[in-house]
């Protein structure tokens, strides 16, 4: 299996520049541990997810490209797709779980893509029957090459605005953002420790990479989670990344995921999801490695009435 | 009286590198007009504060430094204050008005300020007495003019990442912020058009501007206002500025304001505070000029429990 090198996500990098936020890092005076989030809820999605998706549309020849593509999604890469498949002025078609939340299912038809809302376990099923009845190019959601090149941008992003940066903290489920950053930190800063955080009610790829080998949790078991972008589990591509790039894999709770939410808004005055989350509230709450530590703020596509009830603790 | 050039400003932005968190100018595809957000809630201290306040201790010659500084505010310029002056390692005396909500106060102790609380209307008179009695420097919230350079870097960024920008709102008050903002975006773009915003139940300042001279209202008439950072009026140098750089002024109200909280948490991934929403509010709910349009968020130290009600709508 050929792994994604940084020369991959340096490629990533060029074409998603002008259409990502180069978003900043950002210093937070009041944590103990000197902490920096990597805040990608500010993305013109409110999610890190444009960079894969529009990475991997970007690398499309143009005829193929033209008929448009399609994706599966719980949320934030649907969006994704829908607003990179509007910049390159073709179509979209999401199919997404018919529990998704109304936010995100407004936010992605809002961008011109047709939705068909399925059962989770038939997402991936008419995802490709479209795919092939239309002719249209399938971006997956992490299992593929150049969607973990285009997450892997924000690990370059780090490195390059923090270079002795000690630890890295990175939400994992399905594993692209995870594979992406580790595959650019390791490179570049290989005495940074790539720390994945994962909620302990979906730990299904932290009792992998501590066994040394998938696990598969069912989806009822995972989808327990508050973190409703965090409820997927990795494939062997992503997996095969984590196994070599992730140092160590660590778990937090639902209520630590909750007033993290808080945290954040209160202190870093950033709307977060939970899956955004989870990996400031590893460095918040967990026995982690000293040193200067970046947390990635994966997204920030949250219910109001969930962010209101978090915000009244 | 001696106005602010942009040199100044210019200045004033090689000084301030470093400390104060150069914003990304955030793209709101949500919106209709062309509408870029500057969120000056994501430096260290939650407000753009940090830029005067640092610029006019950095000037200071190192032996006044040395003694220390005192300040008066409503919140925002305390906690800057007492974050430039931990950053210079001085000490610093933060006087606050008794009502001012417990997260900036305590915001402020935390950078190791010591704070004097009085009545709102003895504020000025008690740090003048405090900054004699111990050799301090006062650093006034905006009647200064390395304040007002130091502010105005939010403009030269805004001009930087936008040099075709048509409409700059920006909230005022004592206006330090709108300011410098004008002198900026008016030196390097002519043909933009700064647009001052305030809530119209503090709207002094919008009335001053048209009626060419200043106009007072009492505090207690200005503190109706749930942006309390704009419960302020311009001093003579500040309205001197304001009536030079500023081309138009708008008011807003206090539901547009609530509303507009709203959509920066939902759409923008934003927490902001009410005196943060006002020049977005503008570009929501005025009928503006047309075109590509920057909007300041300048802070987010808001109380948990009003954005919880905001969220709710």
């Amino acid at each position: 299996m050929t792994l994604v090198i940084v020369d991959d996500v340096r490629a990533a990098a060029k074409r998603v520049a002008g259409v990502a936020l180069r978003t900043p890092l950002l210093a937070q005076p009041w944590s103990e541990r000197p902490l920096w989030l990597k805040p990608e809820n500010l993305q013109p999605i409110g999610a890190f997810k444009i960079r894969g998706a529009y990475n991997a549309i970007a690398v499309l020849d143009d005829a193929r490209r033209q008929n448009g593509v399609v994706a599966y999604s719980s949320g934030n890469h649907a969006n994704a797709v829908a607003f990179a498949a509007k910049a390159f002025g073709v179509p979209a078609v999401i199919v997404m779980q018919d529990s998704t939340p109304r936010v995100k299912v407004e936010a992605t038809a809002a961008h011109g893509a047709e939705i068909i809302e399925v059962p989770m376990a038939d997402r991936e099923r008419v995802a490709a029957e479209v795919a092939e009845q239309r002719g249209m190019a399938l971006i997956p959601p992490f299992d593929h090459p150049e969607v973990i090149a285009g997450q892997g941008t924000v690990g370059l992003e780090i490195v390059e605005d923090l270079p002795d940066v000690d630890v890295v903290l990175v939400p994992v489920a399905g594993g692209g953002l995870a594979s992406g950053v580790g595959v650019a930190v390791k490179a570049l800063r290989p005495e940074a420790r790539v720390i994945a955080v994962e909620p302990e009610l979906a730990a299904d790829t932290v009792e992998g990479l501590r066994a040394g080998r998938q696990v598969h949790w069912t989806p009822e078991r995972r989808a327990r989670t508050i973190a409703d972008g965090l409820r997927t589990e990795p494939s062997e591509l992503t997996f095969a990344h984590l196994r070599e790039v992730v140092d160590d894999a660590v778990t937090v709770s639902e209520d630590e995921i909750r007033a993290t939410m808080r945290t954040l808004a209160t202190r870093a005055r950033l709307v977060v999801e939970p899956s955004g989350a989870v990996a400031c509230a590893a460095a918040l709450h967990r026995d982690l490695p000293p040193g200067r530590t970046a947390a990635i703020v994966s997204g920030g596509n949250v219910d109001p009435a969930l962010l209101a009830e978090v915000l009244r603790g």
